[in-house]
């Protein structure tokens, strides 16, 4: 039998629900990897192995007792260092707020503690997700950033250490540090899984994201975690019952699929843009010509001004307490964010529904767009977090998008590709994604 | 038998149901009204009798061949003349844009038609629905002014020369006209009916309303036309079925409201406050004391940061092709648009939420809030619309609100008592507003 820990979710949850495992066998063999590993790593920023384990022994009493409390009974789960949880401290990346117990967890773990999961620890985030590195490493070259911002997320599952991680997404943050550690990042729908109670940057932006190694896993972890904001009037619900089952269906025919250079394509570097070029080629009966519309190029603007002004007013604590205690990189957005004027916000805003509007139609035809997610493998250093360009289109319209770990790069350090679909269409998505995950690629 | 202009809209569909009426006696009997009295009240920016007779005709031959369309089969509707109209002009209340027939009808209009409706005509805005006023005058004295922008949709309902209006309200256009007419005016929860296709000054701002003589033909026209909008992915559905009857129902015990002064009134004429400060105590047995937040000082500014940002950005057209062809407050409110921060944008649009958090919590204990419409009757004189003063804070807030013409103030002239209820707590909303209505108050 695999070891424990190098199981998928799905995997866990069952043998957990048949008896064949216990909550506790499964905390000690994620506790004995993360010994282990997470001194070279360090993809935790919190870790309390006695509590977890705790936890477990909870977790098995009520399963002995017979009462499972859902689909996710006894699995364990990392949560990215921007969500609030109970009984463990949130500490956003940041010197500025330290150790700070929450009392209003995210509806996020909530959602997932009635489902069953235990919550494992908090994975380190970027300093207030954004660009300034935490301490992580990427576990398939330690000299290597893993990305960012959810760098622990996506370190944690690509070196089992958790099973499944969540993340967040203002820009690239789920599909670059997934595409770097050579793990599966999803990110939704804008708006199907509630951002109540994590750290807000951009609320017309922010969008959390589940990093795992299966497609099942996400089907199982969307859906419990997809519902209704209660305080987000924006958010919209989608049926997800059995998701976990319904992602792995065939699809009737073979999925079509627009490939898309996005106006970056000049920045992927030399090599990764050979290897993409293979997989047009490989995948020509399934890829259809497209011509990138014109609106695609103000996106970046769009994006930039959004977000820098939003972390401009949801940040002004951290950057009023001491804006020189704070990151060069995040100061500076901050401050260019003081700047905008209301009138070009209010054009960046309006205009995401309108360019949605302007390409929706293309899903009458295809299944969905494949894209790098990013500029090339994880670049060597960890002062820098690597690019989100290739993710920005996708982040600003709400679509979702999933980085897959099909191919290689230089040095055999993982190279993600990127799929996108129609909004509110995850399920589908997710299929199209996993036939592109099984069809052999590399 | 009264006149059939003189019958409710309930009233109209229920006998052209049954076949006691024709559609074409109706439209004959609003035409008669319309020659009679439009030439004193200059309520319809566009009608065309000729057009309204034939649709009648139309309407009918349906019904005789047994197709009846649906629950408003044969009712004669105005619309703002700022809502797109197949076969009208939408003229906007500006010279700059005259004449327009468009090709995309309003969401709102389509479902009025699909439900049977005849679209009477179009009725009389402010320029681009902000101040600068219109033809119309007020039915109860031809001096004063009806009130904006929605100025010929209330004027036409008060001098029944339409059963029922459709108007739109940013600030203050639906329950200021309405006060200042005497008609019932309504403005359901933001996101309740699609704006799409109806002149955008503010997306997070703009919000559609009724105007009728009685609560029941609020509940006809809401079931057909509050739906879900195929572009705006932030509306929301209630459940809108037999509205017309639930509305109507009696609470089970007597309600509980709370007065609100506002931070408004000072503003209040003199007189005015005297009937009201009666009204209060009339209702006293119904009202519970309330201290009003503190949050809703700032609303003001964060309501005029938000529209006069959106106007600069949805009406550049009009701007940019004739500056000096619009009216002076629109030019000068574009203008400061024009210079706001994104940043107090940013704070102004997230403080919705806050704010509305902070205070819905009373909706456990009362079923409304009472406060005065505006800040007296009508004024006298055309060139100034009033004051929407009264009704910033609740359609910033996206709550239900709704002017009852149940006062009478100085020279007997109509003054509407405002209630404001829960968001998407429309029907047990209308049901306390008709309770108001029912009890003999003035």
């Amino acid at each position: 039998m695999k070891k424990i820990c190098f199981l998928s979710a799905k995997e866990i949850v069952d043998k957990i629900r048949s008896n064949e495992l216990s909550s506790v066998k499964v905390a000690e063999s994620f506790i004995e990897r993360i010994e282990k590993l997470d001194k070279k790593i360090y993809a935790w920023a919190f870790f309390d192995k006695s509590l977890f384990l705790e936890k477990a022994k909870e977790s098995d009493n009520l399963r002995v007792s017979g009462k499972i409390l859902g689909p996710l009974h006894g699995l364990p789960v990392a949560i990215k260092d921007i969500i609030k949880t109970d009984h463990m401290p949130t500490g956003y990346g940041t010197t500025l707020k330290e150790g700070h117990y929450s009392r209003n967890e995210a509806e996020i773990v909530k959602s997932l503690k009635e489902a069953g999961a235990i919550i494992m620890g908090k994975t380190v985030t970027t300093e207030l997700a954004y660009f300034d590195p935490g301490k992580t490493k990427n576990p398939h070259d330690y000299s290597r950033t893993p990305g960012g911002s959810s760098s622990g997320s996506a370190a944690a599952v690509a070196s089992f250490m958790a099973p499944v991680a969540i993340g967040s997404q203002t820009n690239g943050s789920v599909i670059r540090p997934a595409s770097y550690c050579g793990v599966i990042g999803y990110k939704p729908t804008y708006g199907l899984i509630p951002t109540s109670g994590v750290l807000r940057l951009s609320f017309s932006l922010d969008q959390m994201g589940i990093m795992s190694r299966t497609i099942e896993d996400l089907g199982l972890i969307s859906k419990v975690i997809m519902k209704k904001d209660p305080l987000l009037q924006s958010t919209t619900e989608i049926k997800t019952e059995n998701m976990e089952m319904e992602v792995l269906k065939n699809h009737p025919f073979d999925p079509k699929f627009i490939f898309l250079e996005t106006p970056k394509w000049k920045n992927l570097d030399n090599n990764s843009k050979k290897i993409f070029n293979k997989l047009r080629k490989k995948l020509k009966n399934n890829i259809t010509e497209y011509y990138e519309p014109s609106s695609f190029e103000k996106i970046f603007e769009y994006h930039q001004i959004i977000m820098e002004t939003d972390m401009a007013h949801n940040l002004s604590f951290f950057y009023q307490k001491n804006k020189n205690k704070i990151g060069k990189k995040l100061k500076e957005a901050i401050e260019r964010g003081l700047k905008y004027k209301a009138k070009d916000y209010a054009e960046a805003i309006d205009s995401i529904e309108d360019i949605y509007e302007g390409i929706k139609e293309i899903f009458h035809y295809v299944h969905g767009i494949i894209t790098p997610s990013t500029t090339g493998i994880a670049p060597i250093g960890l002062a820098n977090t690597g690019s989100p360009e290739f993710c920005t289109i996708w982040t600003y319209l709400g679509m979702p998008s999933i980085s897959l770990p099909i191919l290689k790069g230089l040095n055999n350090m993982p190279l993600g590709v990127q799929l996108v679909g129609e909004k509110y269409d995850d399920i589908r998505f997710l299929r199209s994604a996993n036939w592109l995950l099984k069809k052999k690629l590399n």
